[in-house]
């Protein structure tokens, strides 16, 4: 249970939180002295709920620490990411919408060349691209090994991602690429007992896979990593008291979502608008709604700073359609900092909004931006305090003791 | 490990990092409304960095905990002193210059005074001056136990620190000090009985000691506390992946460095200069430098508000010979605070500086002081933040998760 002390504190309740991720949000000045990504941005209607509400910035894994996206979302969720590991496997598979249910073992692959002696000589296979990946992958599919199912989706360019599903599978497995060329890829070694047959099953996967792809010129091997299952997350449902839904575009934060308990809500589109269209539609079936943003993050991936700008005030154009929800609590917040002049994610702080008109301390804060966040009232703290923050905002918890 | 994740994050890197501690900077003013010592201060160049870079205040070991010398610097280096404990002979012996290694046996002494049947009569030999102790301490030098060799030192007044060295050496053992008066001083006494040898071995040096003494009118006799043995810290390189140096005047903070696995360096000259002047000769050798001033904190002590005011100012001047060797992170910071006001060391928090040109969020404060590192935008937070922190914005640190 990410914190022991709140289920006993918990109170049926009708009020509803909006948590609205804009992935890797905060930024950096493109010179000293200047904007970064988000108070360059024109945000009268953020501006709006930061006058009315509190700002804070958040730390999203501990100080000085880039998260990924997988733990830096399971830390806004509340599930420490240094406490709660989500094996590589299972995230690659999530991310791109592979199910990976409890007793299934997940693993990511990439594409290698051989040579004729079966040494590796490139790792990554030249870095083929999708177009050359994607028929290799079908093929992939088609492999069969007795007594399980297994099913295997692209990811991106020379890397696809593996799920086995069959009674007592157990992922205690070493990675099968040997992290250097020249010699050949390791068989699937199992690392306990327990996981011996698991590990005899992905061979013979392997077996096959090696002459499936056998006459290819690039890709005519593979390796397989990060072997792991389900990890069995404490729900939403159980740890909050809460129904959430999930209202996302890409299958990465559907995936995490779906891993603490989550609603995945499938929706037509791939805009603000259209995410918050998918919100009200759903809005009389829950309480907790995540609602995730992607763009900003890409922008930001891709150096681009007025475009990670234009990302945000599409936003707060939007907003409009959320706010007439009337939502008890909502947060506008990142899940780390994607600055556009890093062109990474990084360590810095994160902005944080958070607006419930019935029970906000306001601060003396009018814009949404990274300085005033780093004055507001909320001031630094764990993105972990994120959902208790909300609940309490909600008035969704009991007093602590008499 | 300070922090278990760190180490597989490291990634290899040439970025300095220069951590440069005012030991005792926090102040206070002396009347309300006043500025503190470093307010006081004119300090252009600092405040420069200040404007350019990062504010903050870091809690050096817990929120009210007015820290020793030793903990702080084992905080700002990452080490938790609540975790780690530094045996009290460790630290006495380490901080007048004496190596205690694995294996050694360390302990602090005091001076005291018996009466003619052996009761102590005087905790602390009336306070005797230096002058009357080092004559003492000479001849406790020349004592001689078979089996292990003995190293003493003078602390200061009526404290000394005495090292023994040797094969199956044990430091599970009580004080001698029975902490009251009228009684005679007690026995060293294992607490384990891997550790008896190692106390029989001390009762001899201690017998012998009793001789030597024994016509001293005021320092006729002694007891020995705090009996503990190198803590065996992990290292600065296998932590953070560092290669660190220690540029210090005085043997404490060189003693603390050299735990953790800092190269001391030698140099010639006690101020500022001559310890920018010794970074600057073992630039290219190392990538972090830890830096430490003293007198900050001595003025502090004195009661000396103007004398502390000067000392920085006179860091101040000084900083060019270190900015010129254009390090990638400089932290400028204390240990603690020691408010002239209090002519003592206190739990204040301490002014905090992070100056990254390359990857800096700088904030809206514009001068090195207590209240605007209070406003600035990395907050209130642990020192224990200090290095992790520094890492990030070294780019020494891969991304945590996918």
């Amino acid at each position: 249970m990410p914190f022991d002390y709140i289920p006993p504190l918990l109170r049926a309740s009708d009020k509803r939180i909006v948590l609205l991720v804009l992935d890797g949000l905060g930024g950096l000045p493109l010179e000293p002295g200047g904007p970064t990504e988000l108070e360059a941005a024109k945000t009268p209607k953020m501006d709006r709920l930061a006058s009315e509400g509190m700002l804070g910035q958040t730390i999203p894994i501990r100080p000085g620490i880039t998260p990924g996206s997988g733990p830096a979302h399971l830390a806004l969720f509340g599930y420490d990411p240094i406490h709660y590991e989500i094996g590589r496997g299972v995230l690659e598979s999530t991310g791109v919408g592979l199910h990976v249910g409890v007793g299934d073992v997940a693993t990511r692959g990439n594409f290698c060349t051989l040579d004729s002696n079966g040494n590796i000589v490139d790792r990554r296979a030249g870095r083929i691209s999708n177009e050359v990946a994607a028929p290799l992958v079908e093929r992939l599919k088609l492999i069969s090994v007795p007594g399980v199912s297994t099913e295997v989706s692209m990811v991106k360019e020379y890397r696809f991602a593996v799920v086995m599903r069959g009674d007592g599978l157990q992922p205690d497995i070493d990675d099968t690429d040997p992290q250097r060329t020249g010699v050949p890829p390791l068989p699937a070694t199992a690392r306990t007992p327990e996981s011996e047959p698991t590990a005899e099953l992905y061979n013979q996967w392997i077996a096959q896979a090696f002459e499936v792809l056998a006459d290819d010129p690039k890709a005519n091997g593979l390796t397989l990593r990060g072997f792991s299952t389900d990890p069995n997350l404490p729900s939403f449902q159980s740890s909050y008291g809460l129904n959430p839904a999930c209202i996302s575009v890409y299958p990465m934060y559907r995936g995490v979502s779906r891993l603490v308990g989550m609603k995945i809500v499938d929706f037509p589109g791939d805009k603000p608008e259209d995410e918050f269209a998918a919100v009200a539609k759903v809005w009389d079936e829950h309480d907790f709604f995540f609602v995730h943003i992607k763009k900003t993050d890409s922008k930001g991936e891709d150096g681009d700073f007025d475009g990670k700008v234009k990302i945000i005030e599409g936003v707060d154009t939007a907003l409009p359609n959320l706010l007439d929800l009337e939502p008890d609590v909502l947060i506008i917040t990142g899940d780390h900092s994607t600055p556009a002049l890093m062109r990474s994610h990084s360590w810095h702080p994160v902005p944080f909004l958070l607006w419930a008109p019935a029970t906000v301390r306001p601060d003396d804060q009018t814009e949404f931006g990274e300085r005033p966040c780093a004055r507001g009232s909320l001031g630094s703290f764990p993105a972990l305090d994120t959902i208790p923050l909300a609940l309490a905002h909600a008035e969704r918890l009991e007093k602590y003791g008499a």
